[in-house]
């Protein structure tokens, strides 16, 4: 999901930490132009995508290396300064807010590809380059790297959040697909997580601890993640059906007998309308399901007649197909698109974001449910899915200067998630807890699982200096 | 791999923490005859398949619940009583063994399912069951659990180890296909490490932190792993090759094209020489590969077609197939009583067996010079490899009398692990570290990666009594 640059949606009062002269000095003495305190850079670096907005960091650095990374972290380390990795911005729930003030550290700048290794299907980058940077650098060699979370956001972004997005029902988040980090810690020491053996059982799974923990165990330096090899052939189809209903029985049938589909994408007929408006299309006005599928040619075929097959029994009609490249880029456009041309249908609106997961089988109870309650709010809104994952997302579009309206729709994301968390889910999917879902991941996980979690950044950041503020309280 | 039950091999001197009789009575009043003193069963608790011995436990309680965990770690906390896990006793690198003291809690009698949920293909079962209970119990349902280490495991011990085996490749390994735990803590609360949804991105990924922390940080009382449907047609072959390399390399190409292989297997000649021995078979006395697909009839028919014809670029001849299920049984038997038919051959040996696992393309290599080393030493050993994942155990067999022998195995061990870690591998694929590899640990994970281990085990155990002293020493 790409949100626009948000101006605040709500005003925490966030007590942010003194940054001692001597740090500033240290830190200016250290880095010279590749640290800045002008405003404008300060600002662009203390906010993300999401909706909440926090005073901006009291400097940047724009670190190139690894030793860059430790440098800084060792000077806020001995002040007691927080520091915050950023790397394309993307983050949607507050993970980049300097809550409790200091410095951000820019990666952007480190985006090599340090090894690709096609026989071991691997490739090692700098945090900083982006999935589609790096896509482009290795298109030649006949593999990708297949995490697509909608944004081109950063590869070390993707994994401080466990990132995943629309071909994860095939090929994993990044939690399958980091093998190992260069992780500097708190203490500004430089450590590996792993190596680049497929599968390890040596001692604590340090690299999965580190994917998702956004940023507050340590700051990637180093990623290495895995490959795929270029499908033979893609094929790619639409299909209606006469309710949401169907369209999620026929992903839980399509799942279940095995068929390896690479995307399955739910689109509400409010998606579909908007998405006609803006980018011109004449898709049929019902829910719709876009696919993907990837193989050899006689397996891509097979997949997509049996889910053309299924389809067929739940009432899906209109079985589209898009053979060729400039069509299926058309399909997979209007996907993407789904949250510019909501937005554009509500002009000036704000959109506020649902992230839920639920096990597939509880997927149409969750959504039916939802729907009914958002139509009943009378607050415009959207609706678009991972199907095949469980995940889906609404989008509530308020009007910005209506107290009435954003309370409601943060009510609707409430009892979405209190849906999801009774019928076995997730209050996030992809996106993560950042800010905004502090409240949400404590009613999911229990007190006792934040408190070992807490217990863990704890003893890994004992200052509290690694972007402070996320994921749970400290107290 | 299975072993004999071990005799000790090594005596080291380890230091037992005294058992308050205050401990001892309320653990009886608790337990009753779910507590047992005896010597016999205090033995066979403090042991597992590897080749280290120490003092038996103080004593077994056999848990039937949740509750009977939790009372016994609350009574261990209480006391600062070790106490160590135990599930099917297979594991092979000194997990069991009670070198600090302590109790052991055998949850074999947990060995339910709990629920099976199809339409999301996970399924949650107590920790005691055994793999072959599982599918046993499941047959019916067109699922089954596919990871498969030999040994008949149980559940929660191979969530412990972060256990694979033969079809790895193709399914993952524990650390992929455990989606969430019920676990019972060191001060003895019960927390959920996730749920049921396929993704999540909420907080530290606690699942897999757990997952491979051998018994340490906490006992699984409750996990939900996936399922996969059965197979609509399964196949089976096998090539013999002019050379290991030839094999390797076939591996490496089938791959890397994006087969997906269900198993690739490796025996080396030897391998081959003693299981038709063993077995009365003739199979060619060539290394070979030995190998299962799953798909579809179509998808499986391409699948090996692929692989005989880049099996035939590198001198792979006398592909064979084995479609029907008594020939595929025939087949994975003979890789399956590889190790028996290896101690079978020297009458009276101990098999020391390794674990490597290195990226791929480095497979050839490190089993190319380990060949030679081993061939060098005059020791008889066998070689066996899931080797898709470039997993590879050699099993040296040694006269148990010669201390020679042993000295000279466990430095082919210990080239062969350094060998690996150069090219990028691990000491431990699948078996984990246990007592045996914690030196082996350190030099693969440095000292940072360790000391990051040992913080987490102190903020999560700060008594260290949840299996102490395995995977690192604390001081």
């Amino acid at each position: 999901m790409n949100a626009p640059v948000a101006t605040s949606l709500l005003h925490p009062e966030f007590v942010q930490r003194p940054v001692p002269e001597a740090f500033v000095q240290a830190l200016a003495a250290r880095f010279g132009s590749q640290c800045s305190t002008a405003l404008a850079v300060r600002e662009q670096h203390g906010r993300d995508e999401g909706a909440i907005a926090a005073p901006p960091p009291a400097a940047v650095v724009f670190a190139e290396s690894t030793q860059d990374v430790q440098d800084a972290v060792r000077l806020c380390a001995r002040h007691g300064v927080p520091v915050i990795p950023y790397g394309a911005g993307s983050s949607l729930e507050g993970h980049l807010l300097a809550v409790e003030g200091g410095i951000s550290i820019d990666v952007s700048r480190m985006n090599r590809i340090l090894s690709v290794n096609t026989e071991d299907l691997t490739v090692t980058v700098q945090p900083g380059i982006t999935r589609k940077q790096l896509n482009d650098a290795i298109k030649d060699t006949g593999f990708f790297f297949p995490i697509d979370p909608g944004a081109d956001a950063s590869i070390g972004g993707m994994a401080s959040t466990r990132a995943s997005g629309t071909n994860a029902v095939r090929y994993g988040t990044m939690r399958e697909n980091v093998l190992s980090l260069e992780v500097v810690t708190a203490s500004g020491e430089v450590i590996r997580t792993g190596n680049r053996a497929k599968k390890s059982a040596a001692g604590y799974d340090l690299t999965r601890l580190m994917v998702g923990s956004e940023g507050t165990l340590g700051i990637f330096t180093e990623i290495t993640v895995r490959l795929y090899p270029l499908p033979e052939a893609v094929s790619a189809a639409v299909c209606s059906f006469p309710s949401i209903e169907a369209a999620v029985r026929t992903v839980i049938q399509t799942i279940q007998v095995g068929v390896p589909i690479a995307r399955v994408e739910l689109i509400d007929v409010n998606s579909v309308r908007m998405v006609n408006a803006y980018s011109k299309l004449e898709l049929r006005e019902e829910p719709m399901l876009l696919m993907e599928f990837h193989g050899s040619p006689t397996g891509v075929k097979e997949q997509a007649e049996m889910v053309q097959e299924i389809a067929g029994e739940f009432g899906g009609n209109a079985f589209e197909w898009a053979e060729r490249p400039e069509d299926r880029t058309r399909l997979f456009t209007a996907r993407h698109n789904a949250y510019f041309a909501a937005v554009a249908s509500r002009p000036g609106c704000r959109c506020i974001t649902t992230d839920a997961c639920v096990p597939i089988s509880r997927l149409a109870d969750a959504l039916l449910d939802c729907v009914t309650e958002a139509d009943a709010s009378g607050i415009p809104y959207f609706l678009v899915g991972h199907v095949g994952d469980g995940n889906f997302h609404f989008g509530y579009l308020i009007d910005p200067d209506s107290e009435d309206e954003r309370t409601r729709a943060e009510q609707l994301n409430s009892q979405l998630v209190q849906r999801a968390i009774a019928l076995g889910g997730t209050c996030t999917g992809e996106h993560g807890v950042g800010i905004h879902k502090q409240g949400f991941l404590r009613e999911e996980a229990g007190d006792g699982a934040v408190q070992m979690m807490r217990a863990i950044k704890q003893a890994l950041d004992p200052r509290n200096i690694l972007n402070p503020g996320k994921i749970f309280a400290l107290q």
